[in-house]
């Protein structure tokens, strides 16, 4: 069963030419198997169309998206100027992206969408039309109101959630990249997400070292004498339980991720690593730290095998089902 | 079924008051569900009956321990002037310790051991006493008359082998001790052990990148560009089935495993954390590039839980196995 929620949940179909429409219309297939929760997508419904033969829901309100749900593929549209062709993306295509994404987001902002679940955009698509963020998290950051240094994008798995405290840097950069202070922010925010989104009172934290063995005790670097133990003090401190700095390589098997909610990890593959080889199919990107709820699959758009039905729409069901059941802990909290 | 071999393995205890002696008893006891070939073990026998109710079958020479090993666990006894105890290791123990692994590899060395298993030692016990090696592998790799430099550690699990390139440093250190030179014989010595340990003809290896989405072209770092894609093409024009640079994240799923017989990585973490989120309890560490077979298991001597009958024997069990398979390609190949 699917979680009840006040609000039907708003995707946007991300470039048109992707792989966007064929997941989410497939999620819509599988609604039932997938215990997925009403949701309305947001984009070009040739795009749909020209991938899938199920029937649309053509709504103008996110109100009807709980009745059309039973009918159809439930969609706002936005037309574009263009006939989008599946791995072809087209500067119209970039614009009908972000159109969808800013009005999913406005969605979520109003309270008529429970949580926002964003498909897969290309980058340099909208980078030609002058996109000036680097992702779609910084831009849900800046149109929430908060800064985009101040939202923790944790991946989340059935049975491991992370999240790396430095991101999309060279590895070079990581170790003069850290400092207490960031870890602090970054653990707080995953806490208080954990918290709020994920339901869990009284949440534990694993904070990994930077070094091989966490350091051996300042034989293999000092960046967990100097700068994770007084960040994990202070956390502490704070009442926050929080463990580590904890070798990396042992913190990922079964019983050691028993252990916590969350582990908090120093740089972009330490995170992505474990989760992805344990959850591929079903690892969620969400973001912590905003006022909505923001779920994403963790893939991008593969022009290379759009419009073949060729596909994985379990990535794209993972993150609806986690926008739902975050959007229900913070209805309950709320 | 285990293997047949012509000779049996020769384990080393590792050090008396370790966890060493019970896991390897607990392995002759569970010989047959295991699928163990036969083995000596080489130490001090007061360890092991501290610790276990079992038959000792002394013997002086590794011929009689086929016969030997259906009546009791075979041991080539050391005799050590003090009584350790199990959790409290002793100078007595880690001369003990250092003379098992000596003769393991001497046995080993002059063909009358199929290969060597080693137990878990202290390293602070051994430098105690004058050890001068960084570890085990090392001593192994001198005795065989090997640089240490030229020998690879492997991390064998059951779907997944990685090796690192650079190991026990800072990661600060990693991205200036990668050269192109290293990684190609790192690599080489990786493909030549998959032929002569793992029996495979034609061994694919997978090379990943240092930085997050293996440097995205550049963008985000780039030794991928300067170092690591030469070697991989070097290693190619020698005829090598190798690819990458591949971002680390996406390389161990089940469905990218299936590409590759090995996973070459930039760095300790970087190879250790998905074998071992995967395999924990049988992840074999395997040293390439000897003239004999060495495995070990992947833990050490746990002297906090020595003697209570906890020790898990199930990565002992692994290294046994897994040296007994590499002993039987090399036999065969020979």
């Amino acid at each position: 069963m699917s979680v009840a929620l006040p609000f039907p949940l708003a995707i946007s179909l991300g470039d048109p030419a992707g792989i966007g429409p064929e997941v989410i219309a497939k999620c819509w297939d599988n609604r039932d198997r997938f215990e997925l929760p009403p949701f309305v997508a947001i984009g070009e419904p040739r795009s749909v169309s020209a991938v899938w033969d199920g029937p649309l829901a053509i709504i103008d309100d996110p109100r009807e998206a709980d009745s059309a749900f039973d009918v159809g593929l439930p969609l706002i549209q936005i037309r574009s100027p263009d006939d989008d062709q599946p791995g072809h993306p087209s500067v119209a295509g970039a614009h009908c992206s972000l159109d969808a994404l800013e009005i999913a987001v406005g969605l979520a902002r109003s309270g008529s969408a429970a949580a926002v679940v964003t498909g897969p955009v290309s980058k340099e698509q909208l980078y030609s039309i002058g996109f000036q963020h680097p992702g779609q998290t910084e831009f849900v950051a800046e149109r929430c109101g908060i800064a985009a240094s101040n939202v923790v994008m944790m991946m989340a798995g059935p049975t491991l959630r992370t999240v790396p405290i430095t991101t999309h840097i060279a590895l070079r950069d990581v170790p003069d990249s850290l400092t207490s202070s960031l870890i602090e922010s970054r653990a707080r925010t995953t806490l208080r997400g954990l918290q709020r989104s994920f339901g869990i009172a009284e949440p534990k934290i694993a904070i990994t070292g930077l070094n091989p063995h966490a350091g051996e005790g300042g034989m293999l670097g000092q960046a967990e004498i100097e700068v994770i133990e007084p960040a994990i003090a202070a956390l502490r401190a704070e009442g926050w339980r929080v463990t580590g700095p904890h070798p990396a390589d042992t913190l990922f098997h079964e019983s050691a991720r028993a252990a916590y909610d969350a582990a908090v990890c120093m740089y972009h593959d330490q995170a992505l690593i474990p989760v992805k080889a344990l959850h591929f199919t079903d690892t969620v990107n969400i973001t912590l730290g905003l006022p909505i709820v923001r779920t994403a699959p963790d893939h991008g758009t593969a022009f290379d095998i759009a419009g073949q039905d060729r596909a994985d729409p379990r990535p794209m069901a993972a993150a609806i089902r986690l926008a739902g059941n975050c959007a229900a802990h913070r209805s309950t909290a709320a």
